[in-house]
């Protein structure tokens, strides 16, 4: 159906209430997303008896992010502060990086800003990548556990022709390796693809879904069931993702002086040591978790929203390890992160803001070579998380966590 | 320092590139938070020779914004899309809620609309809350065990003192329980606390610090290592708030006919449930996840976003159960969430944008009674949790995951 | 059917064999079982075509034996080595114990016994209780979520009701508590007891029986689907049972000086505190493990064997924490043990060499009061086992874990 | 020091007590391992004041039992009951196998034989391996991360060198791969290799230590902290061994008709697939357990015990899942194994009566090729376990459980 240009706004909005036009067809009918976002809106106002003068202040174009929003009705807006710059010593990263952080959680631009300057006071934070690639398990059944060693066999033996079909889909995807996980006679194959510059979760479904289809066909007996069969492991928690890794796998790590940490944590690398040991290790190990630190997700989430990024990835950015020994009387202090999704183009990267904020970092858009900016935007995240651990089990060891936040939050 | 009113901003931008004024201390300075924003951000493009034309078009107030940001800079803007309204019989929410989605994942808003549609074909989800109450566990060490007992008796004996203590600092919170942990030397107590219509994190750790700092000094022998000792659990994976909840605990639920799950859904009950076993239950487990579903982190991550929660507790958010059974001839689909947290004061709840999606959701601010709003939220969030894995698992089921996905995302 | 007693022996094996006679029911029908073991073994070795002439070399009476075996035809022999004596200061466990350690692991029982002599030479192994009681699941199901709050507001009412049901069919069993546990419409109640001296798994057992059936009776729409639903949890891994204990709970410490640890263990205390860190925490961690320790699981095999445990509780014996700090120049060694399941009555108890063992213990039979003998032999264990992590990080610590397994075990 | 042959038994015996001779010496010195045997039973009995009239009267032999046991004072009789025979179809095993149940847990010999007799009246139960390697992790530390990355790559580019190392010191073992796992600077390789019929832990060790001892020789950097650290996973609860499997990783499976349930189990499969879901899959899941099965480790305890396996393999044997479906007015009941952990040599295998089980199995010694016997081995303890679940999930469906317990064991 197309929207009789004669029709007034009223009568849009009249018809989209009584359903007579579907919310979600309104942009392709107007041929113009911005009308049909406040229309959307004064529908919603109608209907619900209510006011919205804030969301509809938004400046983004809803043209620009079709791909990234159905039923547009206006934009969230949410504070962005700015934490370092933090000098990274990194593969990719090199230099100062400034680090937007965009987050309703006092504090904890603050917190973070603090870590930068520890680390900038301690020769910087030396940062790598140890692993690299997105992950999809696709779903099999069969009748009976007869084939099975058959079909691991079969996966094995055509691996080349797998990952060429695998491939197939895209310009970018390549296909690292299949691992294969049976329980009964459900059937997984753990897809793992270098991405490139891209968190790669389209692309890897899409390669997925092919290779599935592939499968069923030319392997009797085995039915595909589902392409996503939650050995991936996406957005949720997972101790294959903890051990194995997904996306980036990365340390970065200091070396504080015990007079840095008395200067701007206000406390001791022993004591740091010992909050870390029992808090991070032990707690977390008895709390049956598998973020052994204190709070990656904080960094993660507002990297991650001042950046495009999925934010059901915060699950998996929680994942891994804060260590802290003492050597030399300095504070050595590593984080672990098993499993950091992150991309420079797709997703939400082309949002004005959001490309404002990869571009602050240098990395928006495709690398060069291609994975270069993703891999550089990794480096600089691990090392935003390095500086909020190490502020954050500074303030827990000098037992200023509380007067932090209640000045700042409330 | 106060700044010379004389000072042009281009004197303060130079003063704060070369740092005499510091970043954070330029909204106390000069008194207007809106100005210290903009200038904050000519030093940072100054520094990184960039040219920012988006992030500081924002419209909410940098005043208002204060206890959420420090260092401000500008603001992202998120696509906001609406979907629903969706039919919940709660305790608290009762009728119809749009549901607002702040994301930059495309097919999401659409795909929980889809949800919503089933869920009202069927006569609605019914919710209710199971267990309520934020938790937040405090950290101390002993020189040996010889005490631990006697310690653990101690907390016991003295729940009503200890209680008024932990409740001293807050017109709003009240303590529920102590339970006690132990590894070694060092020993938790992890308290849940009612915090009414507060997410509460806050509260319970200024509750936490003070409650520490009483043990203390009423039991020899207990030193006070941390106001958080990770069996919380905040933020992280963990099996304890699988098991035992933390937040809200919810259980959602819907039966949908055959011809509901057909006509929308393109599938069968019995290929959903089968899905649904196989990913969500099987695939899960041998993933060692705590996240038996499919996707509820995205929820969460979308409404959180949309009226200013916590990111971080997208985390939280990801534990829970989908589960799907046939029962005489209809599809019994229930979500089990376990550790959900939110709510509708504090936080960035009263950011313009944020408050107006908690508004259309009828429980901005304190309710009636303290705790009903928040309660009343939980509900409808839950209901959308509930929509959103019945739309993915019927994709899954009906094989159209990834078309959705590229048509509406690359 | 009765055995005509002019069968000879020969006719009654052929009838075994031809199944005129099930084996099961020879004892009965014979009444005598050390005969119907007899019997039974030669139609086995005439059926399997093999002569076995050790496993019928027993010396423990069949008849004994009739509450632990059906259709027994004959005995294993394991070897029996002695530990220790190791010193131990509990609530009831106070002085020297001599450990039985029945094992086919070659240098096991030497390794326990080095770690008796660090202990003693350290003065004695600390040892206290921190938590007791069995535990048991019952799972019920609902037809939809709405009762499921009821329902537990109905189990928390009637407590005591409930109490006294459970308590019904046993002289010794207490109910402690029951926690309350949801997932969609399948409900468990764990229920926790304290059953004295007996392991207490029969008991409790017949206690959630039993109460299954009466809220079956008592609340509409509480469908009782199965006494045991796998939340207890028996003979598994379980974060839950990790975090919560289950059996008994119990710390044991040492501290040993540093010139104890290079006589015996040939290393140094730093080295020790490094394996552990790295070995027992983080690699732990890393694999997703409820076994923060080196080897618990040994030292519950082999005592459990010597005394006629149930072995499958090995694997609750294997969860929990070895801790290794430097304080003042000694090592601090503790175990932390989340949930050994033991008995001095019951199960295979009084199994003539089983039976010795626990005298040698002196815990054999019921305690004064009851429950006390079950207490020191959970003490004794918790010594052994922290003699046995002693000796296996200082021998991995020193390098020569293979060269003691070599020489002994090849 | 030699025993003057001019010594009694007495004067032995008191200078065992005053410790002038040491226990574990006492073999060597006599050159008589019975008779070291009985005089350390005399030296406990007299230190002890305990007579011990059972635990002496063993008929193996302790010369024999030299390789498995220290400080021998005599053995435990576990009295063996005859399960089965169950009908078996594996690549290995073929054929109808009785089981022999070491056990002292009333009711459990004749649960694992019902769940044959289901078995053999459905046609026989179908077990393949799908993976096979014993494993074992060496722990390096690193002074930081700089080097970790290079480490890394330098163990893939040397592996066949590497591969040669580890297997320099046996003449069964074969490397099969290296697997590499990091948390902050502590570094762990996780290799994997087949060990053919024995168990293997100890021919890996062996191998460990000596690549741990090569790779610290060759490449700079990399201290070799443990030969074991914790990722192997041994002994202990892992996600990683239940995804990744570990030993033998089998799955068994079974179609039983409904006339079969009804007759043997008294209930109805439909009953049994919904116990099995609620109870081993969400139950276990709630718990966060990695045993999503009722009863493995009973099986694996009894079997294990009575052919001469380490009994801490229990904890890995515990790890798997149960799954039951309707198909066709079927019951397709499918176990998997995780992590299977037996061997026909070394270990206990060459007890006596340990055996001649053995032997009852056909497949005591090294099999023909190598591996063939402990891979037969193998399929049939999986086809017990499948025996055991089907009985165990029957019992509990048809709530006779208690019942059976309480008939046989108290």
């Amino acid at each position: 159906m197309a929207v009789n240009s004669s029709l007034s706004d009223e009568e849009i909005i009249d018809k989209l209430i009584n359903k007579e036009i579907k919310f979600y067809r309104l942009d392709e009918l107007l041929g113009d997303e911005k009308k049909a976002t406040l229309l959307r809106l004064k529908a919603v106002e109608k209907i619900s008896k209510k006011k919205f003068i804030h969301i509809n202040k938004f400046t983004i174009s809803p043209k620009n992010a079709r791909p990234n929003i159905e039923n547009m009705i206006g934009s969230i807006q949410v504070p962005l502060g700015i934490a370092g710059p933090v000098q990274v010593c990194g593969e990719y990263a090199k230099g100062d990086f400034f680090l937007p952080i965009a987050t309703t959680e006092g504090a904890l631009t603050a917190s973070v800003n603090r870590g930068c300057s520890v680390i900038n006071n301690s020769e910087g934070a030396s940062v790598c990548i140890n692993k690299s690639g997105q992950t999809r398990s696709i779903l099999f059944k069969f009748k009976n556990i007869e084939k099975i060693k058959t079909f691991f066999q079969w996966i094995d033996h055509n691996f080349s022709k797998l990952k060429k079909v695998s491939e197939s889909k895209s310009n970018f995807l390549e296909l690292i390796s299949i691992n294969k996980f049976v329980v009964g006679n459900s059937v997984w194959l753990r897809l793992t693809a270098d991405t490139k510059d891209a968190m790669g979760m389209n692309m890897i479904t899409l390669a997925a879904k092919t290779l599935g289809e592939y499968i069923e066909s030319n392997f009797t007996g085995a039915e595909f069931v589902s392409t996503s069969g939650n050995i991936c492991m996406d957005k949720k928690p997972s101790a294959l993702n903890l051990a194995e890794g997904r996306g980036k796998s990365l340390l970065a790590e200091v070396f504080i002086p015990n007079s840095v940490v008395e200067k701007y944590l206000k406390t001791t690398p022993e004591k740091m040591v010992d909050v870390n040991y029992r808090k991070n290790l032990l707690g977390s190990a008895l709390a049956g978790s598998y973020g052994f630190n204190a709070n990656f997700a904080n960094i993660a989430a507002a990297i991650f929203l001042a950046t495009g990024q999925d934010l059901g990835h915060i699950v998996d950015g929680s994942h891994g390890f804060t260590t802290m020994e003492l050597v030399d009387d300095k504070l050595h202090a590593i984080v672990t992160l098993s499993s950091l999704q992150l991309g420079t183009i797709g997703g939400g990267t082309n949002l004005e803001t959001q490309k404002e904020c990869l571009e602050l970092l240098g990395v928006h858009g495709s690398g060069d070579p291609p994975g270069a900016n993703a891999s550089k935007f990794a480096e600089i995240v691990a090392a935003a998380v390095l500086a909020g651990e190490i502020s954050l089990i500074g303030a827990l060891a000098a037992k200023h966590l509380v007067k932090a936040h209640m000045e700042l939050n409330r």
